[in-house]
């Protein structure tokens, strides 16, 4: 059984963590693979903060490879010859979900900041609606890294009965103080940006763009390693071989970091950033229902962390402190620490060990649920 | 003999690494304590990006306590009752040191962007004119942190001569690619708030103080440990017991940031900042006269070094380099790691065992050297 890829646009309202609503709600997925009889081989993967709901194939718009290619698709890690694989935008996000740059059904104009600010939590039941309306009962897998490892362990914490195996990676169940830190300054950089003008610069048909791409510069520097950048980048010039004694670009890693800059502002949309990002900066599961510790009581899924030695944006110890709380509430759970210079990047790039043991839990899996 | 403070106008011309010159070359320098008879208990503080000749006592325009107050004073590790201690601002710098707000004597006019672009060793070279001009011959010690060391080790590489002690703390031999991509960011950031009008912002009475401010606070975080801000901050809200769900301010750690960028706005000139942040990025000790293991051949200089555990701009493994050079070299070297979390900042902080050894350093010397 396949479906017809249409995005969903639900008429009931969302209500959402802040107690504002969502009137309309449309949700912009895509998928890959075939639904089995039982609907028993549902894989949903969760994107990052700039990532989408194009994780396999050619993406339509960049014409590049989706963020996660490199896994998902026939004969893959998450092979799509057996998986049927759902990828939706979240809400607030801005390739096809409701968001900020959406229309306000109650004026007939864009959100903009009149979008309501949203949650991880937020985001997760909008997926939820998406797997209700189609006819799945229960998912084979809810997988991500990042953001996308934060709604993981929100469906495995809040909707432990839709889900056999939760696999967050390169993530944590909450955010720290630091990276609250580059968040809020990446949001500074976008409101300082005089074209933002107030989130309404589509209206000026301006772009910020010079404060979004110092946004991506910033947090992008958090998604590699120190040791990573050294040994890629170090000192080499970019044009000549002396310095320029100018304030032009001399090093590899400034033309570096401006190209992700420069191509980012093209792509994603500068409200959504704000308002992904503040989303985020909220998520902590440490907070609900008396702590950690009972969040996880009477869980029968299977959960399977990954964490990177380089990433010091979600470090390792973030997941150790989770995987407490799950053995101490007898939760089947494993962790996987890979070793590697790619920081939190690792989780979207070629890491061979990674992968072949991702793809070894899914096969277990498989074998022990029948499938 | 005591000096009466006045800042220094060198009217020769200052040859810089770029091959370019300043005619004229003004050094704003503060004194501390009696210079004895044979000038020999003479200590050079260095100091950082943003810091500036008042170490010690109160500053003249904040009316808070010199940068360095707790380490430089009468009775304190610094002892003022008995070494002389110098402290002048950088050349580039915005404390009364010729620099880009400087008035350019060819036309009349404030540099700008005119400035030519200043090297740590263009830094130095402008000290050593002061010490020159002061009579002194021979400096008891260099003693700088972060950028303060790089000054310091180009004193201990290239004017070895001039002085006994080089105490480079919290440093390295050069800036790293992710330093460099953090400052680069930083001066994207100046350079896209539009006040800032190509550096004459000056000439339209504005100042560009977004662009600077979140400069700054990028700068900021990385002066910080991951686990000092946890500790500090966590995810405290500032405000109220329940998020916002705003853009306005949740997270103490977010007040903080913003408190730190809207207050260096005051005190620091944006233009001052482009041309600091390049002189660091441009420092690379390894690069000159055949690399490091040749820098430090024959040198009879005393140096003790201090790195902090938590300091993730400058880590140890840079020190542990430049010392694996001096040893070669059969250089005098000494080294200590300080166990700490509060990261780079460790050396403006109470670190009482950093303190205590450096008292310890400072005072053997003095018994050695027969003061």
């Amino acid at each position: 059984m396949a479906f017809d890829k249409i995005d969903i646009t639900f008429k009931e309202k969302l209500i959402l963590e802040s107690n504002d609503q969502l009137d309309k709600c449309e949700i912009a997925y895509e998928t890959y693979g075939k639904l089995n009889k039982n609907k028993s081989n549902v894989i949903l993967v969760c994107h990052a903060l700039t990532g989408d709901q194009f994780c396999s194939g050619v993406h339509p718009s960049t014409n590049k490879k989706g963020w996660w290619d490199i896994l998902v698709g026939p004969g893959k890690v998450i092979d799509t010859n057996f998986f049927f694989v759902i990828c939706s935008n979240v809400i607030g996000g801005c390739q096809g979900s409701t968001g900020p740059s959406s229309i306000n059904p109650k004026n007939g104009k864009q959100y903009n900041l009149d979008f309501p600010v949203i949650t991880i939590k937020d985001m997760v039941e909008a997926q939820v609606r998406l797997i209700d309306a189609l006819g799945i009962e229960k998912l084979f897998a809810v997988i991500g890294g990042s953001m996308g490892g934060m709604q993981a362990l929100v469906w495995g914490a809040l909707f432990k009965n839709r889900v056999n195996a939760i696999v967050p990676i390169a993530t944590s169940y909450r955010h720290s103080a630091q990276n609250i830190a580059f968040h809020e300054i990446g949001r500074q950089s976008i409101m300082a940006d005089p074209n933002w003008n107030k989130g309404l610069y589509n209206e000026f048909n301006v772009k910020p763009s010079r404060g979004l791409a110092v946004a991506r510069m910033i947090a992008h520097i958090t998604y590699l390693s120190e040791y990573g950048l050294q040994k890629k980048f170090g000192r080499n010039l970019q044009f000549s071989s002396s310095l320029s004694y100018r304030f032009d670009i001399d090093f590899q890693i400034e033309s570096y970091l401006k190209y992700q800059g420069r191509t980012f502002v093209d792509r994603f949309d500068a409200n959504s950033y704000l308002y992904i990002t503040k989303a985020m900066d909220y998520f902590d599961l440490s907070n609900r229902r008396g702590g950690l510790s009972n969040l996880f009581k009477n869980n029968d899924a299977t959960f399977c962390f990954f964490s990177f030695t380089s990433d010091w944006l979600f470090p390792t110890a973030e997941t150790k402190t989770i995987i407490k709380s799950l053995n101490s509430s007898a939760a089947s759970v494993s962790f996987v620490e890979i070793k590697t210079d790619n920081g939190h990047d690792s989780f979207l790039l070629k890491e061979p060990e990674f992968h072949k043991i991702l793809k070894g839990f899914l096969s277990g899996l498989t074998k022990k649920l029948g499938l």
